[in-house]
């Protein structure tokens, strides 16, 4: 089964040039300035488009319970969405609730998954409780290719670790290779300033946003890296949203310490004036942590330009207007926290990022799809296009223009955060291990198509 | 009752100039370029010597109980030794013991100085449960005079607050005008580092040290700091003794926050190559946080010099080699923790800041004396010479030359730290408002001279 | 001749209590909680009044020769005018014009003051030239008195010395103890941004400040500040207005560089905006380095809060708007530089600092008065309230409220650049070496009253 | 005409993977995981070894006139060289002396070079006087390929540009988008220092590096970085050798500047201790900058990891100690500046970098030749392997160990600085657009077989 790209332009993480792939079974087979003489199975003529690496988003909580509910999309609908958007691989979240095993939690989202996703999918491991025992298990789970762990600074007495559990994960990563993932913020002091809110009254949306100061994440970012640094460990801060944590990594980074963060579209083309949106619609924006002043966002494309951030994910979580949000009217605390994007990522970045003159057409590739994969024990085999990897490959028009709406867009939400806005630049065909998932504006794939990622271990 | 001081030069945190000084009853009267046609009862002759502000050392420990033993001095011997040394002022820590209220924390610490010290004497209070009785309990105590607040950032299970009851301790300082004093290092990730030492078994004293990275306390006093910006106070560091600390003080200050650190001696002449010292003999400065790296001391200096660092205190608290210290043979976190030092701050700081030309006489006198007054409520009734300020007036000889020793020095220890130094600069002559304590050599005042210190509010 | 000030309010660098002050001669003779049984033969009531080291503004151009006009007051008429605004020593700047001696710049500007002046004064050098022959005279000058240097990094072929002339004159003040003062702006950006804005047809007033970025006083300041840590001495940078530039002090200082600087009330309270007013107007505000940006005065607030900034002098160069501003119309590099202030420093800076709640009261006598004088050489005889201290008092009232205008003030200028402005706090009386020189809203001293002034060198 | 490279390891900046390459007459047409089936005339077998873009050089000075002598490599010696130390694109200097033309300067280093290279080359255009028709044959140049300039912050007379010559220099590239490259030292501040060392007697080799302090780097390239953000351009700061100038690149680039930065072999691998090697041995290391403190290289690496460096060039410029390094002996300051490298660049940075885990293999070839090409307008045609890319490519042993030492290279120069060290990591082929210049241990390529480079400007 051979699959033939031609008339390009191929672009990776760092090159830029005019050819055609050949594709054998699952794998890139061949690269060349003209390949106009080998016979295909199939041709894809990519004339005036990109050919890119599949984008792999390491941030996505599909199928997720939370408060009584659970995220709006699970592995099948989420997986498509996301592959309609250029995505091909997804790293989601297992969850270790307290009282289990690492073991139960992965199997839990194994299930989840299998025979259901659309391309390709790994997990991060959930610690929630750091057992002697569990830190065994991580051993074992690094073995058996989940060799990220996300831990929490927030959220006590559900997802929070005291900072000496964190030390002794970050220790563990030191002697398995594993990556440690933080969710830096200061939840205690988030939890005093949503008492004192409530208690005061204070019950619309926006105030989820005036209880997460930005400096409580500037704090938890600074102190986590300080933990890693005593564990002489890498660590990777996710989905930064202020520019004030964004300065934690940087002065880490100009200090030579392997501080990584990612940041998501949202912290970069919505701010906190959506809380402000009329009635209860500043609950579609309600996520942790918040979206921050606008005047800052430069900063965060600064970071991403500059590379004191490596990563944009999308942290899609969502959760429908109806039953779901409301669950908060009358008390932002019980807002479900999250929001879609797992679909509209690399046009969004796209076209706010390279159009726009922030980053270049390398950078994109590196910040959606090489990046997260080098990070994460992907790489070579995805994130980029050289022969040997899998043939993950985007062809992304550069031109079409598409408005973002709920009404079009694959993810099952009832909303959408970026409604009605346009963006020019957009996935055509999509192949997951070189078999198309998107042709034609239409699925094409097959449900349970994905595999599930046995990823690499740090280098 | 009229005191004169002649024929000295009087020095103050930004004056320098001869002249004399009438003393009525407790207080300041008459400053003057000579005062000699003027009657008193007294007169003391300084000349060739300073007339300073007396030293107010915001930092002791006496009679406190640890680990079953409690520290060497009371408040007699604590506050003679203080009077020897030109130290005029302390203020004490009580303790709130979990379980227990503040007031009889203050209670049980206002009896054991009652009627014993030599000089005057306030309480700091350490919180170590922060219900909301207890907040209310704050406000209480800063009305008496207790106006600042210890929390510590280390000692799980012990002392150590979470960062949501460290926040609403902040917050009800921003209502009261109290000011919260912070034990900045990070203790969970000490109590793993230690476990992991002793299960090695690195049991010598180093390992005290060893287990206590200045990372831990830099990140603790960043922290300490964030949380502070996020309610909105100022905060006091105290104990500062890792130049990384200090970076972070500074650059909260470059950002315009007031956040103010103390440094103590031992941090400015001791240094880690102390606990390598032979067999049991690095317990003598087992102490947290622990003594630093020598190469890093001048960026203390430079804190000093240039107000990055407000005030020099003791930490003083003093347990005997044999039978205290000794507690901690074969297992270095049983040495009970701290070291003697009231009586010999001035002399060290004036020998090793002035003379060796690291500060100013005026900065050695605010770093002393007026800057602790300032911060502490104590201003102008401590920390200055002029007319209507207590008569808390050390003469104060340059050119005296004497050697540390635990022979001669009047602390209850059997060690010395500075064992043999030989420091210039002593004082000769001191008066806790008007009255001698010290002169010729000798302890002239009488036990249970000192009052209590009803402190003001920050300004 | 004996004065005697009552029931004030004494406030120095650091100190503030209610005591007299009683005068001998030029002298502070006495100071006490109270007085009142000394004799004196005047008694000044300053009760309700803040008793106040006079005002020292160490950057005043009086007399000043510019391009075919002179600055519009001379040292009659400024310094009555600093008098009246509570000023009581100045610190000139005298000018070696290329192809003359320092000795006979010095002279020129000794015969211009002499015997006019209302309050004591002192000199600065401007170096033009450096010769082998004038770093000479420098020692010399040092000798006489004058032991402060002022050179510029900008007006090439006018006042500007090349880098090599300033490191000469650097590593000299490292020899002869005195004191380089730098005009930090980069000159040559300048002069191609100028050439090219009139090139362009741009020639109002506001282009004066466009061409003169922020980022070249910044560049010029970091600039200054390596010379002199590469002379290893200390380094005074004059008139900062640039928060970037600021930055450059401040982390100087933070590396424990004797780095040191004023601003002047005009950087704090006007802004570029001012440059926008109708026809003409912005000319008023046309001084170097230029006003800057109103949301970054905070920057310098801060500064001056946390001593990155040590002094604020006025810059006062005064020029009418008619005949002599006027010079620039249609070429706004014509317009004579420079703007009155020498009267109004002490109420803008009372107003805005003390009384808006950004600099303690005691900082405000600092930076008028207290710094000034230890910086260059006048203290302890000027910048206190201490025995032995000349008489220079300025009595204080916090509550009286002025319009600033140029009807009712009495710098000899047709305009000023507050005109309107309401300030509460102004100088009551004022007394110079112990003479009254304004008293009852009249000037009571006399023409020629003042000293010259002979200044120390660093200690 | 085909070759066909087998079985090696394909390293770019971004990718590592087993591979193919077939190369058609000058180009690369094809790369795959096995092109096994594939006629080609000739076939070279990299099993075992990397196949990595061949090396660019952007700094040299093949036969350069200095102070009556030359570099002691031309065009011939010179490139050969390079091409056995894998690299095969150099960009030299041409010089425009004061008084000619840009032009006449162009042509007379395309004469210099004609016909004589075995690799590619392209030129820098020194400028060192800039009237408006230079400005103006700035233009022309860049259309004819030579799309960078170097201006020098130092030797005042000879090379040195004023700040405003430089700013104008700047704001031209602006508009024609070519780039500025910077020596940055303050040569007026050396100047000093080394007439007062020469006064004061200090003549040997080691006063060069004396009388050019680290600060004096900083302090031009914060100001070199300083005029290109006024001009709003980016700037390229040439051999960087300090920690401290590094310094104010990570800061500008935290700050978003497009600020760009080379070190050199020598300042990573060689220190000031080499100043101290008996009698004169130290002129083999007068350069300038000089070689700094070995305890601050580490700072390079890290600037080298972070990308706050971007490329290794070698600043080549070699003298031989006979007849032309010994013009100094009694006098440091005529020692001739430079020292040999252009053919131990690649090995010594993969033997200090890659095999010390100091930076990655993908970092590696980053740092010596994707980076310099994207910076200096030659890519995608040179720096990566990528098809339609020149065939310009290096298999490298990564484990073939070499002792460098003046005998056995090919640099024309007496003696060698690194004599005796052994690397590890070296070319074994070398193709220059497709043909092999070295083969076997031998140089087979032909002299003339280089071509002029015509870069591009700035996308």
């Amino acid at each position: 089964m051979r699959t033939l790209i031609k008339n390009g332009t191929i672009v990776t993480a760092i090159d830029q040039y005019s050819g055609d792939v050949l594709i054998e079974d699952e794998k890139i087979a061949l690269i060349g300035s003209s390949l106009a003489d080998i016979h295909a199975d199939t041709v894809i003529d990519a004339a005036g488009k990109y050919v890119l690496p599949g984008g792999i988003d390491v941030h996505t909580h599909l199928d997720m319970p939370f408060g009584g509910t659970r995220s709006a999309d699970d592995f099948e609908s989420g997986t498509i969405a996301a592959a309609f958007g250029g995505t091909t691989s997804i790293v989601d979240f297992a969850i270790q609730y307290r009282g289990q095993t690492l073991h139960h939690a992965w199997e839990t989202w194994m299930k989840k998954a299998e025979g259901k996703t659309a391309i390709d999918y790994g997990f991060h491991m959930i610690i929630t409780e750091l057992t002697d025992q569990v830190e065994c298990e991580m051993d074992a789970l690094v073995r058996q290719g989940v060799t990220s762990f996300k831990l929490f600074m927030a959220y006590r007495g559900i997802f929070m670790l005291d900072d000496g559990s964190i030390f002794r994960a970050l220790l563990r990563t030191g002697q398995n290779g594993g990556t440690i993932c933080m969710h830096a913020e200061n939840g205690d002091v988030i939890d005093v300033l949503v008492q004192r809110a409530l208690k005061a009254g204070h019950t619309a949306p926006k105030y989820h946003a005036l209880t997460r100061p930005a400096r409580a994440e500037a704090e938890a970012t600074h102190r986590a890296i300080a933990l890693a640094e005593m564990a002489e460990v890498p660590i990777y801060i996710v989905h930064l949203s202020a520019a004030e944590a964004l300065e934690m990594v940087t002065e880490a980074r100009d200090r030579g310490l392997p501080a990584y963060a990612e940041t998501c579209p949202q912290y970069l083309f919505l701010s906190y004036d959506n809380y402000e949106e009329p009635g209860f619609d500043g609950a579609k924006y309600v996520m942790s942590p918040p979206l921050r002043d606008q005047a800052k966002q430069k900063e965060l494309w600064r970071g991403l330009a500059f590379n004191d951030l490596q990563c944009i994910s999308t942290d899609h979580c969502p959760f429908c207007m109806k039953e779901q949000k409301e669950l908060g009217r009358g008390d932002f605390s019980k807002i479900p926290n999250g929001a879609p994007g797992i679909e509209t990522r690399m046009s969004l970045v796209y076209d706010g990022g390279v159009r726009a003159g922030r980053i270049s057409l390398n950078r994109f590739v590196e910040l959606t799809s090489t990046s997260p994969a080098k990070i994460f024990g992907l790489f070579p085999r995805k994130g980029t296009i050289a022969p040997g990897a899998d043939a993950d490959i985007v062809v992304f028009d550069p031109n079409r223009t598409i408005t973002l709406s709920a009404k079009t867009l694959h993810m099952k939400v009832d909303y959408n955060p970026y409604e009605g806005r346009q963006v020019t630049g957009a996935a055509d065909t999509v192949l997951s291990r070189g078999r198309a998932v998107i042709a034609g504006g239409a699925f094409v794939g097959r449900k349970g198509g994905g595999s599930f990622l046995k990823r690499s271990t740090r280098a």
